[in-house]
C-alpha cells in the first residue's frame, strides 16, 4: 500500500474497466446533483416502517477450518413480513442478494420485492454483501479494507455462502422449511442470484438475475464490448452529438499538448483541482457518458440531456468543440462552482471494496476494444491489468476463477440439461447487456430482453410513469416465478412432504 | 496437540463413528494378513506401464485471496491415454476423483476406468486428494498434518476446486475442450463425484457415485444406522454367530470387571500390548465386524469366515464364549503371535488426515443408535463429539456445513427438476448404503442398487469370478453413461459447436 491512492486509481482506471465506477446503482444519483436533472431514481419516500433490521453472526471464512476462519462478523439484513401468508401456507420468500453497495441504498431503490409482496404473500429479505455498508468484518472498514490479508475474504463464493447461511437461519426462525425462496439481484448482484440458484438449489427455488453480465469474462468475451452500446445509444440519440464526442478526444489531446495545455483544459472544464494529465478529463467524460447510457431512462433521459447540452447553440455563435462537451457535462451534472474529475472514483468504502473484487476475481475485460466505439481504440490489456493489481495488492488476480467455479462458458450447452428456474433479464440499451444471457436456454432457464431497457430497470421501484413495455416485462417475470412456485407446490404434494 | 495421540483416538473412536476406520478400501487388506484369507482385493497384477504420473501446481486456498492462499503444492495425478480416441472425436474422459487414500492404492484397486477405457475409447485420469498420499501441502506430511492452521485447508470444497483446476488443465493440454468428462468416485469419493457434477456441471457431464453415504448427516439421518446392516448381514449369515456376538459384550465386561480382568482379557485375545480398558477389545471387535461386512464379497466372504471361526466346535468340547469370538478374529486376520487391538486406527498419514475431515466437515453421526443391532446401544452423541474434536483441534466441527453447501436434504424434491446425470450406486449389504440415495430422482438422476452388493464393489477391478448380478450392474451403469454421452454429442451438433 505504498502508492498514493489516487495514482493507483488512475492507473487502474485509465487502463481498464469502467466497472470500477459503474455499479448497479447510479453514482451520479448519489453525488448531490441538481434535483432538476436527477429524476431517474425513484423519488417517492419509501415506507420503511415495515422493515426490521437484523445482524447475523457470520463466519469469516466458510471454506477453511483454521482458527481464523471462525472469526465472525455482523452481517446486516432486513426483513419485511407485512404481507407474508406464513409458513403453514408455504408462502414464498423473496430474497434480495445485495451487491457492491450498502443495504440502505438497495432498500431505497429496489422495488421488485415490495412491489410484489402482496401478490406473492411473501416474506421479504434483503441481505447486505460482506464488506459493504455496515457489514464489515474485522470490526471496522479501516481494518477490513486495509490490504489483502483482510480483504482476502471478500469474494463471490464467500458472499454466496453468507447468503446461504442467513437464508437457512431465516427459514428456521420463521419455521418456513418448505417455503420456496426466490433470489433476486441486479448487475453483480444478478450474477450472484444466478450463481446462487446454480450452487444452492436446495435453498433457492429460482433466481431473477437482472442485468447480470456473467458472460463478460476472459473465457466468454462478448462479440461487442460495453462501449459499443454506449456509442450506439449516443448515436441513436443524436448523430451530431455522437460526432462531436468522437472528435473531442483528439481536440483534448491537441489542447493538452500546447504550452500550459493542462491549465487551459482545467479552466475549460472548471476542474476543482489542477489536472495530472489529459486522462483526468478523458476518464471523467468516459464516466459521464457511460453512466448516462447505463441509467438512460424516463422520465428524464440522461443521454438526451447530455446531447441537448452538447448540441445547444446559444446566441447562434460558433461554439468551441470542448465548450460543447463541457456543456454536456453541465447538462447532466448541473451548474457547479467547479467539477471534480475524480467524482466517480472517490475512495469511498464501497469503491475500495469493489476495486478489490475487480482486481482479484470479477475481472471483466472491458476496453475500447475495436474501432466500433466513439472512444479512441484501447483494448483491455490483461497483462498490464494483472501487473497493476498485483503490484498494488501484492496478490495477482485470478481472472479464470469465475469461469472455473461458476462456469458460465458454453452456457447453452451446459444448462440445456442442467439446472432450472433462472430468469436472465436484460435491457438492450444497457452497455452490460453485451455480457448477458440473451437467449432462452431451456424451458425454465430463460432470457427476457427489452429493446429499450437500461441497467437493472426491471427491479427498481415501479412508478406510474413506467412505459408499457416495462410493465409487461415485470408481469412476465412475475408469471414465470409464479409458475415455478406452482410447480414446486405440486411437487411437495406429489412427494407427500408435509410442512 | 498436547494429548497423546492414542488417547485422543480412543476417545473419538469409542464415542463415535466407525467411519474413522472404514474407508473406501479395506484396511484389513493392507495390514499384512495371511494370503489365504485375503482374496477379496484383486490379485491380478495391474499393468501400470500405460500410466503417466504428473504433478500439478495447485493453489492452497481457492476461496480466499490472502497472500497465504496463493501458496501452492504439488498435486499428483495419473493419466492413461492408451485407448483415447482423441480430441477430434470428442472422445470422453473418465476421471477418478480420489478419496481419503493414496493414488497408488486407488490405482491398484479401482477398475471401472481401465475396464471400460477401450469401450469408451476414453482418456483416463486419476487424481489424488489433497493431504493424502504424495499430495501434501506445506512441503511434508509432518507439517501438513500438524494442526488446524495447516489442516484447515483440507475439506471437500477445496478438494473439488482442485479437481476442477486439474481437469480443465488436462482438457487444455489435450486440446479436449469438448470431450465430456465423467467423474467416478467411491464412498467419500462417491460423494465428491456427485457433488462435483452438481457444483461443476460445466466440467463434468455426469457422475458415477458408488456407495456414497451422502444422506448420512445431521440433517438427513437415515432411519436405520450403519450397524443395523452390520448386524443384519451377520444374522443372515448365521443366527448362531450373531447370537454369540450379541452375548459377548456383557461377557467382556464381566471378565474385565474381575480382579486382573484386563490382564485375563488381554491374554484371551493375545493382545500385543496391555489393555487400557475393555473398550480396546470392543472397538477392535467392532472394526473386525464392520470391515467384514463392508467388504463381504466373493470369492472369500469375510463374514462367513468370521462366523465359521466363531461357530467352529473343534474336538467337540464346550468352548468359552470369548474363545469363540477370538476364533472369529483369527479366522479373518489369520494366526499371529499377538494381535494389535489398535490395528485399525494406526496414526498413518491418511488416518490423521481423515480424522481431521471427520472432525470438522464430514461429521457422520454413526452410532449404535437403537436396539436394532447386535452391539450395546450407544447413540451417537453430537455434543460430546463436537466437544472432543474442538478440544483436540482447537476448532469446532461444522456439522451443518455439508447440508448447507451441498444440500442433499430433500434430495427428491430438489433434484427432481434440477441437475442431471448422476448415478448413485449402492450394494444393500454395505452398511453405508443406509445413507445412500436408493431411489430414482428423475430420468437422469438415478439409483442403482444391488441386493448383495458390498461397499464400492461396482468400481473395483472386474474379475472372471464376478457374479452375474455384478456384471449386469456394471453393464447398466455403462449404458447410462453412454446415453449421457450420446445425448451430449447430439447437443454439440444441434448447437453447432465445433471442436
Amino acid at each position: 500500500m505504498s502508492l498514493p491512492f489516487t495514482i493507483l486509481l488512475l492507473l487502474l482506471f485509465s487502463t481498464s474497466s469502467p466497472y470500477f465506477i459503474s455499479l448497479a446503482h447510479s453514482k451520479i444519483a448519489r453525488l448531490g446533483i441538481s434535483p432538476k436533472t436527477l429524476k431517474n431514481e425513484p423519488t417517492q419516500k419509501v415506507n420503511e416502517s415495515d422493515l426490521e433490521m437484523f445482524y447475523f453472526n457470520q463466519n469469516l471464512d466458510h471454506f477453511t477450518y483454521t482458527a481464523k476462519s471462525y472469526t465472525t462478523f455482523q452481517q446486516r439484513y432486513a426483513i419485511d413480513s407485512k404481507h407474508w401468508a406464513g409458513s403453514k401456507a408455504n408462502a414464498p420468500i423473496l430474497a434480495f442478494l445485495g451487491e457492491e453497495t450498502s443495504l440502505d441504498s438497495d432498500l431505497s431503490t429496489i422495488g421488485f420485492l415490495r412491489d410484489n409482496a402482496l401478490r406473492f404473500k411473501s416474506l421479504l429479505v434483503y441481505i447486505e454483501h460482506r464488506y459493504y455498508g455496515m457489514t464489515m468484518p474485522f470490526g471496522s472498514a479501516n481494518e477490513a479494507l486495509k490490504n489483502a490479508s483482510t480483504l482476502g475474504y471478500l469474494n463471490a463464493a464467500q458472499a454466496l455462502a453468507d447468503y446461504a447461511a442467513i437464508l437457512l437461519h431465516v427459514k428456521q426462525n420463521y419455521s418456513a422449511k418448505h417455503s420456496p425462496i426466490i433470489v433476486i439481484g441486479g448487475s453483480y448482484g444478478g450474477m450472484l442470484a444466478a450463481w446462487f440458484r446454480l450452487k444452492y438449489p436446495h435453498i433457492a427455488l429460482g433466481a431473477l438475475a437482472s442485468s447480470a453480465p456473467l458472460l463478460y469474462f476472459e473465457d466468454t468475451l462478448p462479440k461487442h464490448g460495453y462501449y459499443y452500446i454506449v456509442t450506439k445509444v449516443f448515436k441513436e440519440t443524436s448523430e451530431r452529438c455522437y460526432q462531436t464526442i468522437r472528435k473531442s478526444w483528439k481536440e483534448i489531446e491537441r489542447v493538452a499538448a500546447k504550452p500550459n495545455g493542462l491549465l487551459t483544459l482545467g479552466k475549460k472544464f472548471k476542474t476543482c483541482a489542477p489536472l495530472n494529465g489529459s486522462f483526468n478529463i478523458k476518464d471523467f467524460l468516459d464516466s459521464i457518458y457511460a453512466e448516462a447510457v447505463q441509467y438512460n431512462r424516463g422520465p428524464s433521459y440522461w443521454v438526451t440531456n447530455v446531447c441537448n447540452g452538447i448540441n445547444a447553440n446559444p446566441s447562434n455563435r460558433k461554439i468551441d468543440l470542448l465548450d460543447r462537451i463541457f456543456a454536456g457535462v453541465v447538462a447532466l451534472v448541473g451548474n457547479r462552482s467547479c467539477y471534480d474529475t475524480n467524482m466517480f472514483a472517490q475512495p469511498t468504502n464501497n469503491n475500495l471494496a469493489w476495486r478489490w473484487q475487480s482486481c482479484t476475481e470479477i475481472v471483466m475485460p472491458v476496453g475500447y476494444d475495436k474501432q466500433d466505439t466513439m472512444f479512441p481504440t484501447a483494448p483491455f490489456n490483461m497483462t498490464s491489468f494483472i501487473a497493476g493489481c498485483e503490484s498494488y495488492y501484492g496478490v495477482p488476480p485470478r481472472p479464470h476463477w469465475v469461469t472455473t467455479y461458476f462456469g458460465i462458458q458454453d452456457v447453452k450447452l451446459i444448462l440445456r440439461r442442467f439446472g432450472s428456474n433462472i430468469i436472465f433479464s436484460n435491457g438492450l440499451k444497457d452497455p452490460y447487456s453485451v455480457g448477458g444471457v440473451l437467449e432462452d436456454i431451456s424451458g425454465s432457464v430463460v432470457a427476457i430482453k427489452t429493446e429499450n431497457g437500461s441497467h437493472c430497470q426491471d427491479i427498481v421501484l415501479k412508478s406510474k410513469e413506467d412505459p408499457e413495455w416495462l410493465v409487461m416485462q415485470r408481469e412476465k417475470e412475475i408469471d414465470i416465478i409464479e409458475s415455478w412456485i406452482t410447480s414446486y407446490k405440486r411437487d411437495l404434494r406429489d412427494l407427500n412432504i408435509s410442512i
